[in-house]
């Protein structure tokens, strides 16, 4: 009997053992409530040392959602605007919350190619801003995503400079890293290189598609904002009284590289399944840089696929999306690769 | 001396004379306030006769940003989207007032030549949603601009059919007529026939732009809707005491067709101006339907227009923005294509 | 036969004339809208001279509602509290306002005597707060009406005690100013020294109730207050193209002391009325320090009054309000006291 | 040595054995997201049980914050006001959350002895109201907290009282039950008595208080308001793709009355304590009935009873409060009882 191979989403696997086991370390009891007990302040410790940054601090929150906007709202005034490619998480996939916690900043799309935004469509689109002009919404922040939702990764570089031509009109820079591991694994930088020293304010630390259990987290390199997220976090309703349960996750998540590890291990798969499928022909969009991989087929095609077993998302006539994660083996990628073979020759 | 003519708005030139005699009439006392007066029971039922409905409300409010947003908000829940076309005031031109007032709801852009959004691209942008996904902000209302910022004019059918295709999808349909007059009196249509018998639930009824001193209006065809503005426009600050101020300048508008006039001129000096434009080989992008036209002329030619003393918008550089009103007459159109001929044999 | 004589509310009056005439003058064309108009900077002029600060800027607004609720959305940020007393008009009288504009802050009630916060339940209020706790709604703001809804009036001193204690917690003072003017001919102080000398940062400056027809306005002494107001007034839909018309009431309005002359002449009336009411033994709350005043009578006596043509507004059984307006005389008032007689009579 | 004990809060206290063994289930993979995941289904199920409800919703959330606001902003207006005791967690420790996420409610206060609302000051407080007038917040839902945050509790008669009282001006009921376990074991009833059977459309179903790990939910009775729910819970971020987490807790919390045994185990040790204590004459301000108990004590005595390492907040000068937990035992209320006599006697 075939098993089934999962790449819906690197959230439909498990936890990872060592983020498991963590929770049982937080279940003493004597220690104060919303983010007063010590593992939250060894968090703050260890997120320093990781991004290596003195005064960052970390707002362990329940989805990248509110990670997002409650960092966004903090970021843009009421009447700003919030720069994002079309593609971007907070545009297509939040309903809306960026507006909700910002009290009605619109978000203005900037477009590129990969899911990337263009450095030259950014400034046409600064340039093109009465500055000034209350009837214009003014755009106040850049919203980067890391990797992208297409599976494509900014180069350190890239990031500088979007960061750069942005805060050149002002705007400051917030990067969306529900998947950050897996760029930073994929660039085998440092985690600052791709956040603060590029120019990133706030960063949203994904944890929940790598291996978590429920957390992610916002981190903030500026500490007027992280004053300001005191109050954002508590009254949306992201402050636990046992914040600790999330602290602990985190904690195993940062130590001894386990996040990049679990990254970069998904980041393998995919990469063993895109040269697999590439030697079959198979029309991937691009070479998966991260854990993503979009891919067009027959839809007789995607139906057998479906009836082998194979667990993925249709994003529409014609196309999927696969998503490795940690849990990924080689021998699913290469069993995949048989079921492929078995669904192309109908 | 040449004596400068005004084509930068229509709201750049003053009021109308009935509308600015009806200011005396309200200022007798011995009324209640906030719209308990006599003059706004009168245009409440006014506007029932002009639009042929009975049961139609009417909220004066002072500018069109507030006639939209606060009618819009009422029309969207806070999760909602608003589909309106890339040039629409609402997006671009309001700061985020809907965003503001429906408590977060986002404006979905939907494409379509002469600023007129396209039925197939309607169609389209509907059957693209993932309908009950609360990832995704869900469509619940349609914003048509009539006539658009372009100049353009949507036909009675188009509306029509627009707003019948939203309603398959369950959306319901506004109408920003800041410069409805201008479309009325273009179409020669009943004012019905392009707002509640074309499927608009609410309209953005302009005065300022035509004649009027200090307000616009929403006029609203559902009763519950009207139940929930009477709530709306009130904790926006938009209910004045001496309310009666407002509701005179709109029965002055509305009696006697005067709306229509006024409208009809702007729109008579705007294609007289355009046919001798035409004449001059002028490259105007439309033929204006309404009173506005742009067009495109070397920048050189744009300075001597200025030097010559004609007052209107650059828009983009090559592009200048021009607009008639009520008060344009003959003469200044002659004039104007007299002093364009002199521009461009530079 | 009798007439009807108004002690209903000072905005059921007419129009001053001078503040008439002056509509008539800005009905030329030829000039900028929303704001860039020569009538608004003129305004500002104005207001920099009357108030003797060199940088104070002035925002037209319809109501007073908008002027305190856009202001204070100002001066709190969205976890913020806002202090006033429980009779205060933004509580009690504006449908959420300042809550909606925001973003979603609270107000909190502080008691004391007259309508006027206390000096002492101002300092317990504030030290019962822990600051810093993101649980508690922080206060950031203190709005004191002045005068009072009730009527009375705070000395110099007053306010600029509260003021001082409140900024010793950080907040910064707001005052509503509905009927400003009133409460500065009681003092026969300086504008400035019940405003800015006294620690407000923006006050609400009210014309409606004191002659105006169609505006009232927020003045701001502070930079940062004033530019972020740029936005916050446009997106809520209260900077209309055709502000001249505003701007010119305002004008007219601070011309030649007029609004203090209005005042003053308010107040004398409620004077002149309270002394005859007293001779009545009629029991009035408190001595007028403005033009409101409550008064107890018997139901009986109340319908008696009405049958005799004076209007005015039942507060509760047994109890009503009197207002007296720029227009009452002191005919009216004689004859008022008059038929007050009459109806104690039985 | 001497052991803290520890009676700060219910939540600082671990997690009880059978919820955190729940986690462990649910680290199995192939489930969908976002709450599509079977444990969420079975979820449902039970609390339809538990309830008696056949159309129940629950949606797990991370805070009692967070269920409260996203309940009473599907259940308000955003012009209406929130009616609950000045005592309410929801006006005192929620940092405006209910005025976010309502987009601008007001919450009043209505006074009852010992934190609850007396049934005639409700009935006062809706009398008062002037009804369809858009200058006044209008009430639109009233709000319980059960227990109260004094440790009273509502009888099954005032709650079902209180909410028809309501019904009669149009509002609905909603119960803050952060900790509604303790309030059902107090009264011996059955969930529904106290929640919809006594007019409640949603209840906040607390469970972190009392032994739970990372989730409180929302019960709603009502479809419409679910319906309402799924959008308001995504947009806030309170929707985490591995919901099967959250919910595999409540699973455990509501099986085999483990809530309600946890429960009556806390108010037992409460009522272990609160006897002792007034065998020493200690001036406890009620009886407890649940675990909850505030006592009026020299400062020297508190002072010393913290030396003698028992943990407990004050709540004011001389006033402290002491919770009790799932996990205070016999033995740790006497020897708390041996401190306070060896602090009594000085």
């Amino acid at each position: 009997m075939r098993s089934p191979i999962e790449f819906r989403s690197d959230n439909a696997v498990g936890v990872a053992p060592e983020i498991l086991a963590s929770i049982g370390e937080a279940n003493e009891g004597g220690e104060l409530g919303y983010g007063g007990d010590r593992w939250t302040t060894m968090l703050t410790e260890r997120v320093r040392e990781v991004f290596g940054h003195a005064t960052a601090r970390i707002f362990p929150v329940p989805t990248g959602t509110a990670a997002n906007a409650l960092a966004l709202s903090a970021m843009t005034p009421p009447w700003g605007a919030i720069l994002c490619h079309p593609d971007a998480h907070i545009i297509t996939h939040e309903g809306g919350a960026s507006s909700l916690f910002s009290g009605g900043a619109v978000m203005t799309a900037v477009p590129g190619e990969g899911s990337r935004i263009g450095s030259e469509q950014l400034r046409a689109s600064l340039e093109a801003v009465t500055w000034g002009d209350p009837h214009e919404s003014q755009p106040a922040v850049l919203s980067l995503t890391q990797p992208t939702e297409r599976g494509t990764v900014y180069e350190v570089a890239d990031i500088a400079e979007l960061s750069r031509a942005a805060a050149e009109f002002g705007l400051t820079t917030h990067v969306d890293g529900a998947r950050l591991a897996n760029a930073i694994a994929r660039l085998g930088c440092e985690p600052a290189d791709v956040t603060w020293k590029a120019g990133a304010l706030a960063v949203t630390l994904g944890a929940t598609k790598n291996g978590g259990m429920s957390t992610d987290a916002i981190v903030s390199f500026d500490d007027s904002l992280s004053d300001e997220l005191v109050y954002r976090t508590k009254r949306a309703g992201h402050v636990p009284s046992k914040m600790r349960f999330q602290s602990v996750q985190l904690l195993a998540y940062l130590a001894d590289d386990l996040w990049l590890r679990l990254a970069a291990a998904a980041n393998q798969s995919a990469q063993r399944l895109y040269e697999g499928l590439r030697s079959l022909d198979v029309d991937v969009r691009d070479e998966p840089e991260a854990n993503i991989m979009f891919m067009r087929l027959d839809n007789e095609v995607i139906d057998r696929l479906e009836e082998l077993d194979l667990m993925f998302y249709r994003i529409a006539p014609g196309v999927i999306r696969v998503v490795t994660s940690f849990k990924t083996t080689d021998a699913e990628v290469d069993e995949t690769l048989v079921r492929f073979r078995t669904a192309l020759s109908g």
